[in-house]
């Protein structure tokens, strides 16, 4: 049934591979306003992307034939849809904290409401001077501890939302690579630093081996006693984070239906608050529920989730790309690529269906990207004449925050000058044009036109927003949480567990003895092989 | 000719498909010593690509068929192998100042020794207060403005040697989105700030904008007299650094031979000169210049970039692969990925033959990629169980440096462990054994085996080094370096031509008028949809 969908929709992929992007303008004068949505400040343009009405109108029969709407709402509903691990995912109860979310049948919304006012109010007395150092001094720098989920949101948001950070410096450490947190403490005074250990189940390796070394940095400098005022944690772990030493007040919880690359706007987003303060918070959290609000009412056609969701999957199975790039022409969005690659690939990255049959078709693509314009002088080349064609998200803000309109102004034309030679591309015949315009001879036009052309024809679609404020970044990323899980719908599969992380980080804990050198388990050739280059390197250190 | 090469490659690749990496390694025991190779204290290992010793041997006639050995020694002898522009590339000249190099015939070593001990003197005196600011002041923190090939390169190994920074404090700005440098100088002191603008031509829209933005707030604190005190330039331009009011003592040129992706050897390393020292940098010269020697010197089988290159052009034509994860297991090598998605995807994301023809088989990949562990706990998911697969470099080194050796036992543990999970994976069986062995019962182990299964076979290839040191970061960057360059040279595409950004750039400049609200050319249907909202959303700023 659904497979003489996908037929239809490939018909017409191949129909479309023969005109390009230039003739569907032509074609279409109203291309822009049948191709575009908006939600209130936010306009997606898809004009750009390699889709016809019709290609368009079968997917809005795909998502019909695949009960998406049934899905969205099994999702809001609370219902297991995290099938594999028998879990609801209700990050959206997060943001709501005034809702009336239930999972599996019981209430959430008290238990988030109590949560967010108890870490919410401990952000406060940090930034305030309430909570103090052991010395009695205010906490000038935060250290928050997390890897993963537990630290991309925080990362991308505090960057993002610069112009609010008003409380104290946020320093993030991930890494394992005892660098991480080396550096970072370089220049830190431990009298007025508060450490924050982001790990639900308080287990997780980097994230522990690094909380104990900054526990032993904290307590070279300060004592065993002073400890407990410098510490605070995100985890259901109590148990652990009392062993640890974390006064039990100072710790926050959240719950098994928000998945880590959800958890944002849980206790998760602790160190974004103390940044920030409650009320921006808030206001990102606001922002979100918005959209959330967008996805479960908008008609399936005027949809933003929906349709960006379809399309994902229609540059995916359709056009056959392998990935996406992420281009927001905002350096303090630099680190959302990241963000979405954990969003995108580890929700998506999945090889069966939710019944644990192969799929038959490409599930989730590679995300990638840096901010503009920094990335036309570096990787645009391959967008603009690589042999693959790679789909682009541009993001834009139409007024700056805190910096300069004639800065804004270039951003911008930029911007929308490379969507738009994206698309429609410079001939051969105009190239020869403008070369020879410039007076030069035919041999050398000759010579160079191949080079200078460029085929356009390549998709994009543009974010476009007032300006990059709490409420907009919230809307943002919940825009990006709800079109991956209609895409996992579309493709039938979890986006809401990842057991693919588990065999190597089983494995790790196997060889770690032998990188030791104090004996272990045989390995493969090729493992044996490093491991003895491992250690024989090692001895030639002076 | 060499068609009848590829065509035996497509075999042996139909072949290998039909085979597991587990039964590579099975039936060949000494594969690790095979498929690895060392260049001091750097090791290859190969070992798990997806690569049999007759594919190899296929790729080593074709590599004799290009006349690969002929191109490199062109390369460095110095023909125009730019041939669209009729330049030379020979940015391995400027790691070797006591060399002989030539570019079109005319000697060209002198002038790179006498430009590098002007710039690094120039380094030298910043960093010991010889050179100071106008009001007498020692120079605490550098400003280096540019963009792409003037900016990832310093960005990169400056944060790479942190061990070794023991100058003023390094900022770089490249975006023309305001913020960049708005948040930049927002704690700096003008009075202790030296400004380095980085632009070839002295033209680059980004880098002048922020230039003069960044020049007004230096007038702004310390007066229009002041500001030949706090600036310099890297630039071939004299005309336009001296109406900028550059003193000529302190500009530093380059050469047209040199390309901005390949240049963080010439004068653009002068902000990472002021960091670190005129010794770190010379020593990070040599480690590029063992490796140019290596290169040149070493045979076809036993040649490090000659034996990548072939194998980065198995994975994108044979196994089909259009995009490349770097890994490396170092937190300081965070913007390797980004250094490389330029130098890699600037230089053979095209299109046609050298002779302006189509390619006929696809040319360079997308790269991309972030630190590990914290990869694990993101896209890695996809990396093990996604649909398709992507090939990974992982880097490793044996020692860490100014941080904990049992952090870096985890560490190293992980990035083998990876690799391994990737190459082997977790069959069916082998996992309902395991769950079974945790006394789950049957319909349970049925339900959750096929999402825990991980298939394998997906080809990595680890770098391993004593320890991430100036020459280890010097030799790594050249061998990437010489690898694209290998992969150019069996695509016939030119890698150091960049017509792909043109475009987009002469479009922004049509734009910027409309952006501003002041007139312009009319555009296509999605540019005046985004133009109207943008003015729409302007006008809506309280």
């Amino acid at each position: 049934m659904s497979e003489s969908i996908w037929r239809e929709l490939e018909a017409e992929a191949e129909a479309l591979s023969k005109r390009h992007l230039r003739d569907l303008f032509e074609e279409e004068p109203g291309r822009f306003a049948a191709f575009s949505l908006s939600l209130g400040d936010l306009l997606a343009d898809f004009s750009k992307e390699k889709l016809s009405p019709h290609a368009l109108g079968l997917l809005f029969d795909l998502a019909k034939l695949k009960g998406l709407e049934a899905r969205r709402d099994a999702l809001f509903a609370g219902e297991a849809v995290n099938v594999t691990e028998r879990r609801a995912a209700l990050h959206m109860a997060a943001r709501d904290p005034e809702g009336d979310f239930e999972a599996g049948g019981e209430p959430v919304s008290a238990a988030v409401a109590e949560t967010q006012e108890r870490f919410l109010a401990f952000a406060e007395a940090v930034r305030t001077g309430a909570v103090r150092g052991s010395t009695g001094e205010r906490f000038t720098d935060v250290i928050s501890i997390g890897i993963g989920g537990s630290d991309l949101g925080p990362v991308m948001a505090t960057k993002a939302l610069s112009p609010w950070h008003d409380g104290p410096r946020l320093h993030y450490v991930s890494n394992v690579d005892g660098s991480h947190l080396a550096d970072t403490v370089k220049t830190l005074d431990p009298a007025r630093t508060l450490v924050i250990v982001q790990s639900k189940t308080f287990t997780t390796v980097e994230t522990m081996t690094n909380a104990r070394s900054a526990l032993a940095w904290l307590e070279a400098a300060l004592g065993k006693e002073a400890l407990s005022d410098h510490l605070a944690a995100v985890s259901t772990n109590l148990e652990a984070t009392a062993a640890f030493g974390v006064p039990d007040e100072r710790v926050f919880g959240f719950w098994e239906w928000i998945g880590g690359r959800y958890s944002l706007w849980s206790a998760i987003g602790l160190p974004l608050a103390i940044a920030l303060g409650a009320g921006p918070f808030r206001e990102m959290l606001a922002g979100a529920l918005a959209l959330d609000t967008h996805f479960r009412q908008a008609p399936l056609e005027a949809n933003l989730p929906m349709v960006l969701g379809l399309i994902g999957v229609w540059r995916r199975n359709l056009l056959g790309c392998g990935s996406v790039a992420v281009i927001p022409y905002d350096e303090r969005l630099s680190r959302l690529p990241a963000y979405l690659q954990q969003l995108v690939m580890e929700s998506n990255g999945k090889r069966v269906t939710l019944e644990g049959k192969p799929l038959e078709r490409a599930s989730g693509p590679v995300v990638w990207g840096e901010p503009g314009t920094n990335a036309q002088h570096s990787f645009f080349q391959l967008l603009h004449q690589g042999t693959d064609v790679i789909p682009v998200d541009f993001l834009l803000a139409a007024e700056p925050t805190e910096a300069s309109q004639a800065h804004h102004a270039i951003l911008a034309a930029n911007c929308l000058a490379q969507s738009k030679a994206l698309a429609f591309g410079l001939s051969e015949k105009e190239v020869r044009a403008q070369i020879a315009e410039k007076g030069v001879e035919a041999a050398e036009i000759e010579r160079l036109a191949p080079h200078r052309t460029f085929p356009g024809d390549r998709p994009s679609s543009t974010l476009l927003y007032r300006r990059l404020d709490p409420p907009t970044l919230g809307k943002l990323i919940a825009l990006y949480e709800h079109k991956t899980f209609v895409e996992a719908a579309l493709w039938d599969i979890n986006p809401f567990d990842q057991w693919g992380v588990e065999l190597g980080k089983a494995q790790a804990s196997t060889l770690t003895p032998r990188v030791e050198g104090e004996g272990g388990e045989e390995q493969d050739g090729s493992t044996e092989g490093l491991l003895s280059h491992f250690h024989g390197l090692r001895k030639k250190t002076p």
